[in-house]
């Protein structure tokens, strides 16, 4: 049970909304541990395993994005790293399953990491993947981003961005994060525009001076986008290309997968296959889309391919148990939250992860192998549906209880009053943005 | 409860496998009891409700289907449409949900129409809409359809297409059909190679006669389909075509949806809600798909999808019930099945139909509207979800049992031997086409 | 020959540009003459011929576009309607194609419209279709567009959308506008956000307001968008919705047809000649894209599109000539220019439009129409490629100078040093938006 | 210039339609000639680089494709490999730019292989890669690939396919082959059906007997398909998996790229630039398409594209000579003709790529660089549309006539009667298959 010294949220309060729920929840929870007995599961274990579960938050989702179009600011908005902390509190008090926080520099530049530590952890939460930002101009930056960062024409700006990018190791490092994630956009608006190769040639070298500045015990995640903010082609679009460079570098250049970053009609699930199999799956960015790259809340579009996610993440890790490989992506949250209070979409969202996770756990996967072996085919394909269709939401809710933290997240978070509460502590900045830069 | 005059397997052996699993569906339908009783739902209304439900079986699904580049023969296919007939006769006992076969012609042509009708009905089978054929030319067809046939420049052409039309309606009334499902494959694989506009208004010119054939109380359904077989443009290749082609030829006119005839990316039940806003929502052609048109078995890719469709079904509904307008859109599976027994998954995907149509009976219509109204986004949508994650397998086992159906189509299937009677009843006919047509 | 009383550039410079390139320029135009004589085709009809076309500019891309993740401002970028129109008549002036612009309100409000006009029609401009803005909040606006605007669950919220509207019409009179083009960001990005249905019927309520006060010769164009800002599903996504709202609402209701904002794969042209066959084509918003609305420059990334676009619209210009029925859809452009200087963009887009009407018009429809009725495929695809492969780059250029433009627009403003004027005399306004709103 | 022994069309009967337009294309071809030199382009060179162009035919698309749907035959449709190396020599006696065929087995298997090697050298043909087939099951075969070839669970199924491929290899020494095309369509129709790395695994292990058997001086080429004949996952589905098995193999496995067999909205010629770069591009098929696999002519849908990868395939030929690294990709057609004389589309669509490698060749690269270099998009842009625009139709005629070909080699087949004595000569097999494959 993970502890947590200073919840934002009171405790007392929590456990009163569980009790409410506690009766209905408890019968539901047998209700299901009959059904599965039934099927030869035994519900306990797997309650124990959504227990393990973790995936990290990402510091920007805590605020309310937008489109090119407009962004429509919520109330109570974070206005720095330490609000954002609070708030990444919450989710994680009440949920349980988000015990880390990914930030994004300069975003979230601080002059005093050790108290950013101190309140984090305070929360429960620890430091996941730090992020840079090439894609945009900060204030008072000498050269721009306009035609490019790590790939640019322009030495200097591509000096500037391996600088920043080194600058964000540093502050990991002293947050205890053991992660970059380089997602740069790069790319180019016109046929012509840019030389292709080329692009990804100065990319690769001005990673490789990036690569080199990693700590022993660091990895870097390439993220590729299929298209956004470039729109005629991308320097790492695709995850052949994500693969090949994150080959040039060496060991500890993996690749990300962010779900909504695909071509249309995209096997994703298959991907995860191939760099599984060819050792570079780094870790996930969850969401989920039904257009382009939507960064809508995870499992809201297209549940069944998050479960096939995760039966691919279960191959995987059956895999590496038996032949001691190892396998441990990093999970992490990445949406835009533009009609929904971030905390709640947060907050189911990572009990949707956790949801196919624990779907992916209930596949027979012996059952799975003797169809596939004869060419059973409809049958194979009714054994993952047959897990895919079990209705978990007692298990995870009763191991969120069991850790502590809410029954019903939404419901408990509501009655708290919190986002009333940081509507008046946070009055909006003068001139803030309305821009939809999430 | 549907009566089965003369039932295609042994009723004792169905119900003896019935007998097998009793005790457990028992128990998962007890315990899914308490869970929805929870939730305010009385499952017994629920098992009620799916018995009602139908979804029409098309009878060249019976025979496994291909590709262009192959078709590798299953075992026992039907060879005409008795056997058709027979093999739809096994779906619809154990899954007493596909009470009606949808007839192709000239494949499905017979001369003895009252015999056929006779044998269906014994099989507990009536006939759905027919389906005419001018995609193909038959052997000693006068003229091609190579260049089209409803559009086609050559009028002679047109008029051979139209007039097989009215003889598919004349076949259909005397099986007791009550609508014409037209689909073609006319379009163009060069820009250029069509006058586009020129093309659409010779197919209305000929749906006009063929309009004029029908029978007070039929319709005609218009099916769209993006792409394939033509490959630049094709003659009613969208929702918007066949929406006004319907209102150009009048009330009987139609549109029908298959799911898997749309661009990458639709949001299909958007359609569904459009067509039956504006009173043109013939009917469904279910399957799924992740490509183009797949065919694959419904709910097989994207069950989310379905659910949203039978969501939008539910909506119209209410509205038609609220006002009295009616509202009884066709239902009818069309799927290819190339790796599967045919028979199997005609079975499975009916009742994944029928788990769509229950689950979205399931949804808290009132909730949902209030959520909407006040914006409360995120619960509104966590409302379709509840519905959409309760496992309904148990209604649906139920529903089945008491309607004198399988517990469990395909283990029953598997146990009556039928696949093996009818490897060897019906020895592939000589020169049988190995080629993908379906 | 378009008369410019108040010209912005000086256009003494302007010819001395054309006096370096004249002899060349004029000895292509001989060498395309006579290629075009040999295939019996005057090239002084077609030059003169594109003197006679003309595509509107939107007012908004002459500043500096982005997304949602940054926009690169450029310098000397337009700080309000007055200097935006300068920007228009330096782009009109070089090339003669573009003797309109298309404002956008709240964006380019004025208390003075006649000094406007006055200022515009110096610069041989006059007024397009005006367009709302109820995607985005404004300050100091009562009701948010949050959930919607014309579809809002809010009436406020919707009669607060509606007056804008007819203030937007309002401004258009004055201006001797004749069209107000709407369009909308509302939908949902959640399945359940919304009821479909409803959304359309309050936005089709909204709308009849709206027509209700459009004066008896102005038309109002509905303007569809697949996704974005709504990622899940928008009020009115594809051409079948904007056809069917545009029939609800009557007779000056037309459909405007973006290139951008379709499905991946839609055959574009195919929508053209649907709209034109119904009588519901109102006009284009041009631009190219590769991946979804990416607002890229006309003709930039599939010229061939855009030309199959103009071959339909000739073939409805012919066949309105046969029958006399009228046919002029509204032309404009509508592009976001992120990395190049919009004047440049503005320029040569409305030559490579311009391009595709003279290319249409060297189509030999006689040839084509015997090759279609003959079904010989390959010549009528190749009729149409070999009018689309002539470079009329001579036409297009010399129709230019002879009504007083620039044989090269893109030279001779760089030679005339307007940027670099505009960039001292318009220092960035304090605080101005970094956003990629555009 | 190519000599042609054995001339399938009479050599004087051609060089007749050439005198009847030599005139006129004289004249256009001095046209552009001036043109180009106001260019500072000498025509001639472009001419003499055209006549070093060669493209591989496709045996099996001297035949009519088809669809699953159906196939519509042609007249005098060859009827095995002899008749099929007649109707290539047409086309390459008309054209003088496809000096070899690329055959596939078994469909073209023959016993004597110095018979038919003596045939196509008559006709100016030699032999490019050999192509397996084991995407279907053939007459009296042991074991099905139903269920996947090289990947299939049944050890028997892979081992014939690795035999099969073994052969063609045997067969394509005899014959002069240089490499071995492997296309499978093993795949999977449901989630489930296969364990998505173990296919993979499967596959490379059969591979790698296929590369072993391999001689010195070849190469396998992979090729990859995003879907179809698999519908939900396919093996080798993208160049990432393509690239990553090449690299698996050694360096006589490249990957081939069909423009048809990628995700809607894919970058093709950035997949063809990354490949350059990292050593792995190993050739390609031709063909356009707009939907799928379309298998259309090449540029009839999107010609701008096809000189956009000829474009970096100029790129990556100027890298090699400056590092004389060599790089010689294998060109071929691979197209399905539907509605069209194949001889003619084989025609004009080795005309189109001819014409997208002249245009690329006319692409200014040092202004190209310049413009790259500081960031002058619009210029850089424009640089490749100058050089796209050109109509270099006369140039490609000229090369042809130079080279005993024909001026207009469509004109010149149908005046030779060809089709009509092969229609007399070449009855249709009793039995012929009516399906697509193709």
């Amino acid at each position: 049970m993970s502890e947590i010294k200073n919840p934002v949220l009171d405790a007392g309060q929590v456990a009163e909304q569980n009790a409410k729920v506690q009766a209905n929840l408890q019968a539901d929870y047998e209700a299901l541990g009959g059904v599965l007995s039934r099927r030869g599961v035994d519900i306990d274990k797997l309650t124990a395993l959504a227990a393990t579960f973790a995936v990290a938050l990402p510091s920007w989702a805590a605020g309310t994005g937008g489109t090119r179009f407009a962004r429509f600011a919520g109330k109570g908005e974070p206005r720095g790293v330490f609000e954002k902390m609070e708030d990444c509190g919450v989710v994680h008090q009440l949920t349980r399953v988000t015990p880390a926080v990914s930030l994004h520099f300069p975003w979230d530049k601080t002059d005093d990491a050790s108290a950013l530590k101190e309140v984090a952890n305070g929360y429960g939460l620890g430091f996941d993947a730090v992020n840079s930002n090439t894609f945009q101009d900060q204030v008072g930056q000498e050269h721009t981003y306009k035609y490019g960062s790590l790939s640019a024409q322009s030495g200097a700006a591509r000096a500037q961005a391996v600088q920043h990018n080194i600058e964000c190791i540093e502050l990991g490092k002293k947050l205890g994060s053991k992660a970059l994630t380089v997602w740069v956009g790069d790319g180019a608006n016109f046929p012509g525009q840019n030389n292709l190769r080329g692009s990804l040639e100065r990319y690769l070298d001005s990673m490789k001076d990036i690569y080199g500045a990693l700590p022993d015990d660091w990895n870097v995640f390439i993220e590729h986008k299929l298209f956004e903010p470039a729109f005629y082609a991308t320097v790492i679009a695709d995850w052949g290309t994500s693969f090949a460079a994150a080959q040039q570098l060496g060991p500890k250049a993996k690749c990300l997968v962010d779900l909504g970053h695909h071509a249309p009609n995209t096997n994703i699930e298959m991907i995860v296959a191939r760099l599984a199999q060819f050792g570079k799956l780094g870790g996930f960015h969850f969401n989920d889309s039904k257009y382009g790259d939507d960064d809508l809340d995870s499992g809201s579009i297209n549940p069944f391919q998050l479960f096939l996610v995760f039966n691919e993440l279960a191959d995987a890790a059956e895999r590496a148990k038996s032949d001691n490989s190892g396998f441990n992506p990093a999970y992490m949250l990445d949406q835009s939250h533009n009609v929904t209070d971030p905390i709640e979409s947060l907050m189911s969202s990572a009990v949707e992860v956790q949801r196919a996770f624990i779907q992916a756990a209930l596949v027979d996967r012996n059952a799975l192998r003797a169809f596939q072996e004869s060419n059973d085919v409809l049958q194979a394909a009714q054994t993952l549906k047959a897990a895919y269709r079990t209705d978990v939401s007692a298990i995870l809710a009763t191991a969120r209880v069991r850790a502590g933290g809410a029954a019903d997240p939404v419901a408990a978070y509501r009655a708290s009053g919190y986002r009333e509460k940081v509507t008046v502590a946070r009055p909006p900045k003068a001139g803030a943005s309305s821009s939809g830069i999430v």
